[in-house]
């Protein structure tokens, strides 16, 4: 894949250099390491959210940190974790007093160096940390009932994100706003299909091979298998038995509530989307259940990965009273605030 | 290009289907055609603006009908001009009384349907019509001063939509409306550089070919010729070679004002687009041109076509007051409405 970029190894940094210079506004780093991403606008006596993970998902992480959501985000390299110590230079940094709640995907290399985190934070800087893990790919192994959650975080970490936003924003407390997030994180289901493969730029060769004709149903963002590979169907195929591995996984009743979020990975234009979400809307419909509000675009990528995921929220009145908060971030804009 | 559809010929429509469905309160259709797209809140009193032209560019044009921007717009088969029916459609629809201001791009097809949809407007229905025909690709050829501008209309068109929707909205009358759009559009300028091309649905295989490891700098939207095929090179020599042309172009004095557009054309990340945006913003701030404000991501693409492009909207006060008003449409929001 051809690249719009300079050296290999100044990828990350220099795309963060353009995001502050653009942003200046929204975001800042704390300390030296452009890593460490933090608000402009730290709100005191207000939980503090921060995420993190590797780089090559943007809008995700950074884009989502403005008023009403994040408020820090450490990255690494392409697909790698941070390190801890940039977590709690993150934490240190937003931390006002109320305590700060991790949010992040189900990774190992994420889930080893943010705990290091909030221990450290914990220890040596007397700052409370909570920790939600996303992890809703339904293409991904599901654990036994009580055990730990062995599903990858994808593109549904975004609800998580705007749910626990809007309570932190509404002023609630730490432990509030970890069940707002672990709420939202339990009720939302993800599906993808992958076209084509992404290359991580100081790689500088596709992660894996796909001919043509092919498809692949559930990979992962990074790559990971998915469920079946096959010859590429129409949307409407593709739609249906995407979302039927949702609704099987999570049953909606008749009259109940989702919200929608249809996100390309990357090379897949705004077009197909929409013809997706047409699709997502009539198998809703026939099933009787309503449509509270639809996202569609790309926010949750993987570099130039062809490919689109369909995640489905599902909502009470609680969760919609925070998905309906504003919300102001370099990516994502809602009602006034 | 593998692209998640259905049968070629329905791509459009159901694309549109997925955008009324996604986006109720913003958009609905003007009588029975989905191809008529028009705000969902007609705003009684106010100039109505129209665009219109091929599909294959989303979030252009339907994303930015809304709030502070634009009042409807009509579009045709990917990469093929409306009707003048639809347009007339549309128009009929958004008038208020006070007259309606097309903008569109600078292509032979659209500027006789637009010319003849006006002409209907004023003979069959009583509307005042006013155009504005954005041109502002320095990779195209430039008319002689005085002769009608020749060059084609990308990206920059959205600083255009942007300050007549601000002068529309703050209340001004058509003629003023339209020399805010005139100004904006002789103020813009814009270059491109492709590294993959795209496919037409109906036609199935890509417009042209290029190499892996070349680049077109200067190609238009449609696939159109550039100014020259290369070698890819770096993002710093590729920004630095596109913003020359720009500043050549349209010079710049120390102290002035641009706003800057880094635009995705479909399948370049935005990781890719900051990069960029980093290296515009070193070479300004060498010849002391202040940036007012950034806009990085994916606003007038080519179906899934690699590249990008650089706009530069050079700012009076004027202009920065309307750039800086509200907007709210599926893709663009600003500021509280």
């Amino acid at each position: 894949m051809k690249k719009i970029m300079n050296a290999p190894e100044n990828y990350v940094n220099e795309m963060l250099e353009g995001i502050y210079l653009a942003h200046p506004d929204y975001v800042t780093h704390a300390g030296e390491n452009l890593r460490c991403l933090v608000t402009s606008k730290i709100v005191e006596g207000k939980v503090g959210i921060a995420t993190g993970g590797g780089s090559g998902h943007l809008p995700l992480f950074l884009g989502y940190v403005g008023k009403g959501m994040l408020d820090g985000c450490s990255v690494g390299d392409v697909f790698q974790s941070p390190s801890a110590e940039q977590m709690l230079e993150v934490t240190k940094r937003i931390d006002t007093g109320a305590g700060v709640l991790y949010i992040y995907g189900n990774y190992n290399g994420d889930i080893f160096n943010f705990e290091m985190a909030a221990e450290m934070a914990d220890m040596e800087e007397g700052i409370k940390v909570e920790q939600v893990v996303a992890g809703e790919d339904v293409a991904s192994p599901q654990a036994a009932p009580g055990e730990k959650n062995t599903r990858r975080g994808v593109a549904g970490i975004f609800f998580v994100y705007k749910c626990a936003g809007g309570a932190a924003t509404a002023g609630k407390e730490l432990s509030e706003v970890k069940r707002i997030a672990e709420k939202a994180a339990s009720n939302v289901r993800t599906m993808g299909v992958a076209l084509t493969p992404c290359t991580v730029p100081r790689v500088g060769y596709p992660g894996f091979e796909i001919a043509e004709d092919e498809m692949e149903i559930g990979m992962g963002i990074h790559g990971e298998p998915g469920i079946r590979r096959g010859k590429l169907e129409s949307a409407d195929e593709i739609t249906t038995e995407m979302l039927e591995k949702i609704l099987k996984d999570i049953p909606y009743e008749s009259g109940e509530e989702a919200a929608v979020l249809v996100n390309g990975l990357g090379a897949t234009p705004l077009d197909e989307q929409y013809i997706v979400a047409r699709r997502v809307h009539q198998i809703l419909k026939e099933r009787g259940i309503e449509v509270y509000r639809y996202y569609v675009g790309e926010y949750v990528t993987s570099i130039e990965m062809a490919g689109l995921s369909i995640s489905l929220l599902k909502l009470d009145e609680e969760l919609k009273g925070y998905l309906d908060a504003p919300a102001d971030t370099p990516f994502f804009k809602q009602g006034n605030v």
